[in-house]
């Protein structure tokens, strides 16, 4: 089932003629979750038809402009297309006052009512439904900022037809069956659950991880994450700068990956000062080998 | 000398993806004058190669989101790139009110200093230099609203050198003779100044008409203008969404202009439910010949 991360800005705070600031969409099963909304986000959502009534959760990892002023503009949209259900925006209390501020002022008699979910720069689950959950984890900016893990939830286990039909369990029994229960047959015998299920299809995970400095910490809360998007602001030959603003550079991006035991690292908020973004690739590739280069308008299916 | 009209956004409230939100740049003599910053002017002045240092002045028509969503992004790129010289936006009192509120929290503790200019939906001269005027008119929109007119002022007399040579007039007495006095001889001769000068250079004009209805009383106000932008957010088959939303269709801009004796009209803020621009110019065509279809990217020199 659908499990896909679209890049629709990976550019920094200095606009960038080929970038857009950040902002990413994960589809998880036709459902959209923004992180960060920066300016123009609205725009590539229609490039990328990424169809804003599926978009019901706006998740910020800190605010700054860059990763914010796109909000106003799409909830203003969304207002006028006659939004369906909810637009939830998960943030830290400034936001909800700063942000609340200028919907009420802009949006004011339009049908659209923006919920806010406040969190905290902490460890915590700020979303789950049946199938995901949506977690944060501190990062080490220079005001608060978060991370976002998108986990999957285990599903239930598979039916294997043929050995149910053998041991002649019937239809009825599936669904206890698929959640991990064995089944008692008339005569009392006792079929085992493995006898008759497969394993469930594996979780998938995706670490969403900006903006920040390097953290030792982080790897061990993103363990075996599949797919971990680290910002690369800067390269090493100006790590200073990426120290003393909060940011990494694309070898300590890649140093987590490893670090983390990811599956695949992408790159992104990089600083508008390198005219070649292969750098980055090039810089995170030395450290560890599964590296996609971050752009406008890749989609990439966990 | 340069007095050129910049096309940055020529779309409506709701998102193309063909057209920006709302803004223009004025460059007059090297310096810029904005009207309106929808959301993506920024990323807009950086492809058009226009120089944000050059920019210290930002007229603001009305408080609709697409006409001011870009302007919290561009004022924190200006504060980040170093600002020269001061920024002033000329706005009325909620926006001053709103758009500080977005300024004090997202801006704090960078090197700039946002001034603004607060004006009220009145005929008013907002702005005025040695060489430039900016007036103000009242528009008719669903919120108060204001046009711009851009007034370059009356130059001085220009010497004919051949004949204050032929009456023996001293180059010491230039500066009076073109601003407009005559000549005395030692012997008491007076040597007319018609006899000694040529007219000023023609006086150029453009006006910023956005968002408004028809307005019958509009064209006085701007007789002769030799640029009107005039928005035209509809065809005359949607006449009946004009009239209820405050805004104009495409023969009533270029009513305007043909009774406002304009030389060129210029359209735009085009609601994106129409699929073909040039229809907007068909249709003003037929009513008033020297028609410009607005786009992003276009440069008229006036």
């Amino acid at each position: 089932m659908k499990f896909e991360i679209n890049v629709l800005g990976c550019g920094s705070a200095k606009p960038s003629p080929v970038h857009n600031p950040s902002c990413t969409v994960v589809n998880f099963r036709d459902n959209l979750f923004m992180i960060d909304c920066g300016e123009g986000a609205q725009k590539e959502l229609q490039r990328q038809r990424l169809k804003i009534p599926r978009l019901n959760h706006i998740f910020l990892t800190h605010l700054h402009g860059d990763h914010v002023f796109g909000l106003p503009g799409l909830l203003g949209t969304m207002a006028l297309s006659g939004l369906e259900g909810d637009i939830t925006i998960h943030t830290f209390e400034d936001g909800k006052r700063i942000l609340s501020s200028i919907f009420d002022y802009f949006n004011r008699g339009l049908p659209i009512d923006v919920k806010f979910n406040v969190i905290r720069p902490e460890e915590a689950v700020v979303f789950e439904n049946a199938s995901l959950r949506v977690r944060t984890v501190p990062l080490r900016h220079k005001i608060p900022a978060v991370g976002y893990i998108f986990e999957e939830k285990q599903g239930q286990r598979h039916i294997d037809r043929a050995m149910c039909d053998f041991h002649e369990v019937p239809v009825w029994a599936f669904n206890k069956i698929k959640a991990g229960e064995d089944f008692i047959k008339p005569d009392g015998t006792v079929i085992p659950n493995a006898m008759m299920t497969k394993d469930p299809t594996p979780t998938r995970s995706y670490a969403h991880i900006s903006d920040t400095s390097y953290m030792p910490e982080l790897a061990s809360k993103i363990e075996g994450v599949d797919l971990l998007f680290h910002e690369t602001t800067y390269l090493s030959q100006d790590s200073d700068k990426a120290k003393e603003r909060g940011h990494s550079t694309a070898a300590e991006a890649a140093k987590v990956a490893l670090e983390a035991n990811a599956g695949l690292l992408l790159t992104g908020h990089y600083s508008s000062r390198y005219k070649d973004d292969n750098l980055f690739l090039e810089e995170a590739r030395e450290v560890f080998p599964n590296v996609i280069l971050g752009k406008e308008g890749l989609r990439l299916s966990l």
